[in-house]
């Protein structure tokens, strides 16, 4: 393989290979996309004398992450400048994703007063929609909150069709608390393995609040487990109606004597609607069994 | 916002912005990186007199795709290096992906003969393997036999924990076939849902070509549909052990009198094993469709 003019190789991954070459003051680090060889190639690259260099000269930032649900991203944006915004040294990002709402502090030594103090003030303001102070996702908090109050779990889903199963399985030991998943797409099987009334889904339709909370209780039901979680909607691009238009999603919660059902109008394409569906009946569903714990 | 010397705007998707530069013969073209923000930016970029300089001096190659399953990216390399390679004004890429290997053939004007010749030698020395000459997802290609015989789906997944379900279901109309899933991830659902006698989980283990077929058949008989997909196996990173190690999982698919189970033995982390695994059912499955209507 040939490298260009005064770079060093830093290896293979099988045969996807990297290398290390400077510009100046500008050191560029080339991997393979791939995230297994990239974590495969990184190392070779940390130890390598030019990047210690550039790490010399930019001392990492302590960072504090929060992470909050139900709560838009301008109101985080003004409870952020009430609580006196970025000072010296300190920089914060806010980004929104699936719900939740990303606030990224970044603090020099020069910052750190500041942005715990900052930190703090926006926990305060905001706790009622504080959820994580890391990045561990939606799915893996949930799981482990149902372990530790050794709870089983179950999803009920339509619309997703087994997003909520497959990002709470996606975690190792999810079968601790995780039992399994009814995938109900067609009304019969609502009816046939979820118990659904027949006359319910007549009256009401299947998407709608009550259909969600018979679900829900169906699945709890049907797999023997403490908490249920069900989502049905419409993902579109078809099958809306003015009354239920497309992005229309009900999701209920169910643990113990606890319940909750949330009525949600996503924007987006099919793929948007699902997944922040999904995400949107994990943090229902952390919330309930909190909840439900606490009290 | 500010723009680089000498760039133009290409307006904005939200608060998005796009831009055009050029540096001597080059253009670049700047989008955001969400796929609806690109998609909304793409037309403008499009049509700047820039782009068309580029598109006229650069004619598109008509390009033929061949998606082959169930081979080796070495035999299908293989194939195409008997068949006679790459000619004067064609060039060929080989990617393989989840199982799949595609080829990828791309000819000039000038190369347009040898092209045709070498997709046709191709298809025919692979015949038995090739499934699709476009980028139709597996899952899709699977649902529309399925909507075309009539028949009606469903899967019972135990490590992908839904993710066939997922994928089905993320293709709209998927409900022309699909009916639902029973994810079982646990041993009480499979006993309790998908009808696995207790004694064959405990004779064989979850993680066996028997339950597999056993799941395969009670998801039919549960969810009382044509077609049935199962999946179990260990997808890591601990439960594995020296009989049965991590990535072991089996597949069955049953379509009216036809059967066929499979064994993998898939590299990588819990990740790739469940993807991998998801993609390998919904083959298995797709060509058993099709062999029960063929025969």
């Amino acid at each position: 393989a040939t490298l260009p003019d005064g770079a060093e190789a830093l290896g293979l991954a099988g045969t996807a290979p990297g290398l290390i070459l400077r510009a100046g003051a500008t050191v560029v680090v080339v991997l393979p996309g791939p995230p297994g060889e990239l974590r495969r190639l990184w190392p070779n690259a940390a130890r390598h004398g030019w990047v210690s260099e550039v790490a010399a000269r930019n001392p990492p930032r302590n960072r504090r992450l929060l992470r909050f649900f139900g709560v838009s991203e301008s109101a985080v944006a003004r409870a952020l400048e009430e609580a006196g915004g970025e000072a010296r040294g300190v920089e914060v990002g806010i980004c929104a994703r699936d719900f939740e709402i990303h606030v990224d502090i970044a603090a020099t030594v020069e910052g750190e007063d500041a942005a715990a103090s900052l930190e703090g003030e926006l926990a305060l303001q905001l706790a009622r929609h504080l959820f994580a102070r890391d990045e561990e996702p939606i799915e893996s908090l949930l799981l482990k909150l149902c372990i530790e109050h050794e709870l089983t779990l179950a999803s009920a889903e339509s619309c997703t069709g087994g997003l909520v199963g497959a990002r709470l399985t996606g975690i190792a030991g999810a079968s601790q608390a995780f039992r399994g998943a009814v995938v109900a797409y067609d009304n019969d099987v609502k009816m046939r393995t979820l118990d659904v009334p027949e006359q319910l889904l007549a009256a009401r339709g299947a998407v709608s609040a009550e259909v969600a909370e018979a679900m829900a209780h169906g699945v709890r039901q049907a797999l023997g487990v403490d908490v249920g979680i069900s989502i049905t909607g419409i993902a579109g691009p078809g099958g809306g109606t003015a009354e239920k238009p497309v992005g229309l999603v009900y999701l209920h919660a169910s643990a113990g004597q606890a319940e909750r059902g949330r009525e949600l109008h996503i924007p987006g394409d099919r793929t948007a609607i699902r997944d922040r569906a999904a995400a949107a009946a994990l943090h229902l569903t952390r919330r309930v069994v909190a909840q439900s714990r606490a009290s």
